[in-house]
């Protein structure tokens, strides 16, 4: 990349520069709804009972710089990724083995598995799968060879809950808003221009792929006098419900789509099957009024967390039995497993082919793979074990437990104790991944007023829509319905370094100043 | 009024109905800018020191009742409140009569009153004068003719800072959702449809408004390379800030035109006049940049608390001055004090028909006035102590001081007493005004997350954009330009009954449901 821009950027405001951006990007972000209800240890429960306060949601000041390159690359590549998880999803004898291998290292796994076995026994009565996906990224810079060019690689692939598309839009709206007051100095004009801040089109396109889960459905089944009804399942409390209302109000308004917000904890409570298994919502406030489902948008049950006792576990199995459309089935979440990237990224997989046959996609989609290597007793496990025992090596590794929500990831050089630790039967719990090493830059977050001020790390983000066909048989393998790229999404942290002043955690929403390095 | 609506309106909730109706409230409230900063009472500034907190505006969970034909009649009407306001603001040399009885009793007419003399004797430099007025009324049933149909009358005439027009567009849209998600009801179905809730246009109108008077600066005067602008002079702190964003950023978005906000008190050490008195103003962030203002937007110096010292005068008098378009000027802010409205309303006040010509439109105008009375020594005057002194007729009125921002009003059986303990020299500083007897109604108001539930009286506000020009002479005596309505504000607050729960004072946005009574 171009030293001259990074190691300048963003640049020394003075203090009326600094109040005059500040005092914009505050209100612009309540006036558009760039908002996140305050943690409690901003605003205790006590003081707003009834949740009226919000306050701007976390974001950078600046748009952090990116490869125009790599953005691009992202993009281009989101309609195979999509096709690659919802052929994944469609696959259940090769999930089956991935599954089979972890059963015993992951109740949670388990549990969805058994999810599934249970509705496939009786029948499963909806063909349709949608998927509201995100691709996660770091640019990658190679520390051996730092002259050849930034490449994109994968941190994970999110096939349920994919969250921030209703703020990421906002955000670079609000930072191409900032540059067209000249609230960011004169200096940046050489490369950062209106057409150099993409907007994220993540909302509008991300509500299309929810209306075109409820269009799919077709006509209510259940009785022709039940209206339709998308159904959100949340947490309960959320703070972060703007991100998720945006989507809401787009599918009202763009669509004409009614949706409703049902907490995890309450589907058994207020939907019931009718015998057709058709899914029915009897909203507690519409008395007597019932809706039948077309889509269920998961915004919960994707972690352990979410399910607190059998009746969670009850709850998920009767919405995956239901003849609504799930966004995203069973399978689909276990096909964003941590096992099964770790499967397509190992080196020398021959796993890509199978679901990507067009050889350019998939060689595409490689390329942005981090080596990643089981720690058991195969050959490439083999080899990953000499790599993450060897102090020098493993300090180009992160150590990650295969479990869902299992706990912390273990970095470089203190793979080697750590493993050491830990009894050998106890290794494949854990995959090796080979440490994405981006660029080094700086940025500044505003959170809760504070800002933040140092070295950052961002992730990209590609949201992705595909609505599949799962094939009744053998014979009928299914079939991709639609399948687009549904905006961007980039999130900047920390970067943890001792000198740096922004902290660890989950950062801020921001957007991208593509620039060509 | 149909008498079974209002005696069940807003009809009781249940428990569920209550929760969905408030969640989807507050949350639409804050992602969509429906919002204000809080008070220091609710958050005090140690909690927040750089305001990122903001809460959803109190608003009427339901929109109040209000007679269709009242509604129809207030809009229709603006575009003549518009060129009779814009008539009188021409008129210096009537206006001279009606201010010279004031600067006795009224410190702040007379130094407005003197700002302008002072730019007069310099001459003043710029022709067009632009109004974004809002005319206030509360709905009148007579109460000794029950029967007859209710009416408008007004309460005030507004020529400076008219606020809430820009959240007033947001509750209308938010009273349409909450009805489009069925927030409310089915019982209300009879009546409340989409097309009885009329959507505010004040946003859109009000930026047009500005972008009008823009437009009609034409290029700049002070040297080619100065960019142009709109300044809107504000007070500082703003918790009414999101009000005044939302036009902003119509104007950019809608117009392209940039704004600037500028504390009143900080006018002298950021503008400038060159030697032909074009406002340049430099903004501290903009680092040698230099801004011509084509139209100075007022949202502080209408009330005296403004003025807290000769700097502030002399703030006003460098505006004034200058070649930019004020909205409104001096004398525009004059002709809306409370004097010009008693005078015009005044029982057989020849002064109508001098500044509104055309007779139907006077006659419409006409019936929204109720009478007020002086408490000087004229024939009006002498009618009026009597009205005033008697007991029982005294409870039809309200006792209102004539200075701006003067004190409380007195109210019906306090005015005997009250003004018996005034020696009868300062009874002019006084009006009589019919009381405006709005029917019965009830809502509930959310404010501070807190449900207010009780009787309620509102107030409709009609926006209008004017742009006028002056006229150069006696023998041309200006022109209209630019006349049109532009949207409404329903504001609603507590009926101050003993038996009510809605607090007294500013009350809450509402909107509109339109019936035929």
């Amino acid at each position: 990349m171009a030293k001259p821009i990074y190691s300048t950027y963003p640049p020394p405001l003075s203090e009326p520069e600094v109040e005059f951006l500040l005092s914009n990007l505050k209100d612009w972000s309540i006036a558009h709804g760039l908002a996140v209800r305050p943690a409690p240890s901003f605003v205790p429960q006590s003081q707003d009972p009834s949740g009226v306060l919000a306050n701007a949601a976390p974001v950078t000041l600046f748009p952090s710089l990116f490869p125009r390159h790599c953005f691009e690359e992202g993009l281009a590549i989101q309609t195979a990724y999509n096709e690659l998880y919802a052929a994944i999803a469609r696959d259940e004898a090769w999930l089956r083995e991935i599954v089979e291998e972890l059963v015993e290292v992951d109740d949670f796994v388990a549990r969805l598995w058994k999810t599934h076995l249970a509705v496939k026994q009786k029948g499963y009565v909806q063909d349709l799968t949608l998927g509201l996906f995100r691709s996660d990224y770091m640019v990658h810079v190679d520390p051996d060879h730092a002259d050849t060019k930034p490449s994109i690689k994968q941190v994970e692939f999110n096939t349920i809950a994919s969250s921030f598309g209703g703020l990421s839009a906002r955000v670079s709206t609000l930072h191409k808003y900032l540059l067209s007051i000249d609230a960011y100095p004169s200096v940046l004009g050489s490369f950062m221009k209106q057409d150099s801040l993409p907007q994220s089109r993540s909302v509008p396109s991300l509500a299309a792929g929810l209306a075109a889960g409820h269009k799919a459905y077709g006509n209510p089944k259940s009785g022709t006098s039940n209206a339709l009804c998308v159904l959100f399942v949340v947490q309960d409390p959320e703070r972060n419900i703007f991100d998720q209302r945006h989507l809401e109000y787009a599918l009202l308004a763009e669509h004409g789509i009614r949706s409703f917000r049902l907490p995890f904890h309450s589907i058994l409570a207020h939907t019931k099957l009718d015998a057709e298994r058709n899914l029915l919502y009897a909203p507690p406030h519409a008395d007597g009024k019932t809706y039948e489902v077309t889509t269920v948008y998961f915004r919960a049950g994707y972690s352990p967390d979410d399910y607190t006792g059998e009746g969670d576990w009850q709850a998920r199995l009767h919405l995956e039995a239901s003849s609504a459309i799930k966004c995203p089935s069973v399978l689909t979440q276990l096909a964003g497993c941590k096992k099964i990237q770790q499967v397509l990224a190992t080196p020398h997989s021959p796993h890509l082919a199978r679901f990507l046959p067009d050889e350019r996609s998939a060689s595409r989609v490689l390329e942005t793979f981090a080596p990643i290597y089981p720690l058991d007793r195969s050959e490439a496990g083999q080899e990953a074990r000499k790599l993450a025992m060897d102090p020098e090596s493993a300090s180009r590794y992160v150590l990650k437990p295969q479990r869902e929500g299992g706990g912390n990831n273990i970095y470089r050089a203190s793979i080697p104790p750590f493993l050491k630790s830990l009894p050998e039967s106890q290794w494949p719990a854990y995959i090796l991944m080979e440490m994405i090493e981006p660029p080094a830059q700086n940025n500044v977050i505003l959170r809760n007023g504070e800002m933040q001020k140092g070295g950052v790390i961002c992730e990209l983000g590609v949201y992705g829509v595909c609505l599949w066909r799962n094939g009744k048989n053998d014979d009928d393998k299914g079939q991709v319905l639609e399948n687009w790229e549904a905006g961007y999404l980039l999130r900047t942290k920390g970067d943890q370094s001792e000198e740096g002043g922004v902290a660890a955690g989950f950062g801020a929403v921001d957007s991208c100043c593509l620039v060509d390095p």
